[in-house]
């Protein structure tokens, strides 16, 4: 019996590794730690952007498809048009099913939970505490999102980079798989794209991190060191911006 | 004379039977009868969402350029994002001429009979009807797209499949084919797309079929009947829920 | 010191010769003086229209980010949709930084002489007539555009051509060239796009000599000649229109 469990645990723990290392961003295996740690803001952002997603439409009266659309856009949007554009065929969820089953399975959850939690007392105390970290405002979103923010810019850039992209253009990749996002689903939305209005730095800092791997990469610097120095200054410059206030114009 | 009519008509067979032939869905030869009516279902959905996003363009005063643009849109948008994502370059109206013909045709053509029937009581008398069956609430409509929406949903999964998609994600394609061309026209027509909405099941309905495709040919069932249970099974929930106005939530 | 001056005016002209050559457009090269007119209404194009969605950003109060992506959407936004349709992998000002980087830096040194001009009287005078320039009702506005219609519905023509997409469909992509980048800025702004509404022609003109171009291909005429046709064409067209305010119904 035990022997069986801890049979079921390690093909558990097999599945999650081929999942990781299959959706594992491209670094250098010299750290093992910090590929883990990327992993682990990956996920997070993903998860999530599509929670956050998901309330913002059914704030807004959307049901179940709308709902599921928002999320995936919300968290895949920005990387499915860095595809697009680049041409890298089919787009990373399609070719990596991993992503699009998280969002849904995600969004399929939270909308049950949000339904039993209209009706158990039990079920409200699950949602509730959900709901405050998908909220775009709490600490915790805003904390995952600003790391997640250096990564997608970083990803973007070393996508162009490995396709032959010229490095003067490939940053505005990664503030296309960083801030598209949110802007696809403002589409939806029917409004003007919130992060095209006066606000916290939020591309603006996804583009520094950009530009700033961008440069290193051309002086020849470590990738590690580039990714981390990208990764840095884009979550510096996104959270200063957040805790002072300093507003785009 | 008679023979030069023969001929003619013998002539105008060939060039329906190669359209036919270049722009017939993907399935096994075994039933032309089959092969037909699909052909058939196809067309007449192609040419009546035309028809009902020129007619939904014209409400909203638009002119003939928009017109054109939305026609186009609402019935080969879904097809094209699904091209776009899966990387099928160029997109499937540019491969195959005859659908953007058909549809800007069909477009051009209603316009000039909509102008004509504001001037002779003739032309009104044509084209009255026709606006009935583009209307996107009258009985055929809703039936010839009932139809379609269960072919799109097959059509846009099995292209995934045959690039090799992973069956998990392929039926997400089939309801961007199904579902994608009101969105998009919505987009343009700068409002929250309807389908995001609660309203009776549409995209849901594309969801079920394509899984239901996806599941029995992981099963290994013959694909004739795989597709007959998807078409089947899209129409019946569509239809059912348009009828006792089950609504989505 | 003359020397090394003169050195350095030759090896900026050398730079310019290259950016030049690399995105003159595809025309024979009989005629010397023609490419040199077109690629002078090319990149006065690109930049005017630039100007006009950055100052249309700017009208709608987005910020430094926004105002950088309307400009970049409405002057490159018609030929990356065209790219993706036609599947030229990566797009085009991924594969050729210049384009890119020439909106981009027109468009923050604009935003940076703006935010002086409310400073000093002196720079004022200099950001006034480029604002003036850049209105799109400007007559050197409609005038530059006009050239420029022509050149885009040449360019989407042409590459489809050359990517065997038959010349029943390829000027489409013409008039997607030439008039999607307004109406993708209109869907940034979350309104009904503009040309879809009655106006003066634009699209049609676009459309009309596209049109031309591809009969007098099919003809087998001089590429140079078919080219001049569909740019006198589109040109007379949408400038008898504004002339004589025709609008489209």
């Amino acid at each position: 019996m035990e022997e069986q469990i801890q049979q079921l645990i390690e093909q558990l723990f097999q599945v999650l590794r081929t999942i990781l290392n299959s959706t594992a961003p491209p670094l250098d295996q010299a750290d093992e730690a910090l590929n883990w740690f990327v992993l682990f803001v990956q996920w997070s952002a993903i998860i999530l952007s599509a929670l956050a997603g998901l309330y913002a439409a059914r704030r807004r009266g959307m049901d179940f498809f709308g709902s599921m659309v928002i999320a995936f856009v919300v968290s895949l949007g920005g990387g499915t048009l860095r595809d697009v554009l680049l041409g890298r065929d089919p787009v990373f969820w399609l070719a990596e099913p991993v992503y699009a089953v998280t969002v849904l399975v995600i969004a399929l959850l939270s909308i049950l939970a949000g339904r039993q939690a209209q009706r158990s007392q039990t079920m409200a105390r699950v949602a509730q505490p959900i709901e405050w970290i998908a909220d775009e405002h709490s600490r915790l979103f805003v904390f995952v999102d600003a790391l997640a923010l250096g990564l997608w810019a970083y990803l973007g850039t070393i996508y162009a980079l490995q396709m032959s992209i010229s490095p003067v253009v490939a940053p505005i990749m990664g503030v296309i798989t960083a801030a598209f996002g949110g802007i696809l689903r403002d589409l939806f939305f029917a409004k003007v794209p919130q992060s095209f209005m006066p606000s916290q730095l939020y591309a603006a800092a996804a583009a520094a991190g950009a530009i700033v791997y961008v440069l290193l990469w051309e002086l020849g610097a470590d990738s590690t060191i580039s990714f981390l120095a990208c990764f840095v200054s884009t979550f510096t410059i996104r959270i200063t911006s957040v805790k002072f206030n300093i507003q785009s114009r």
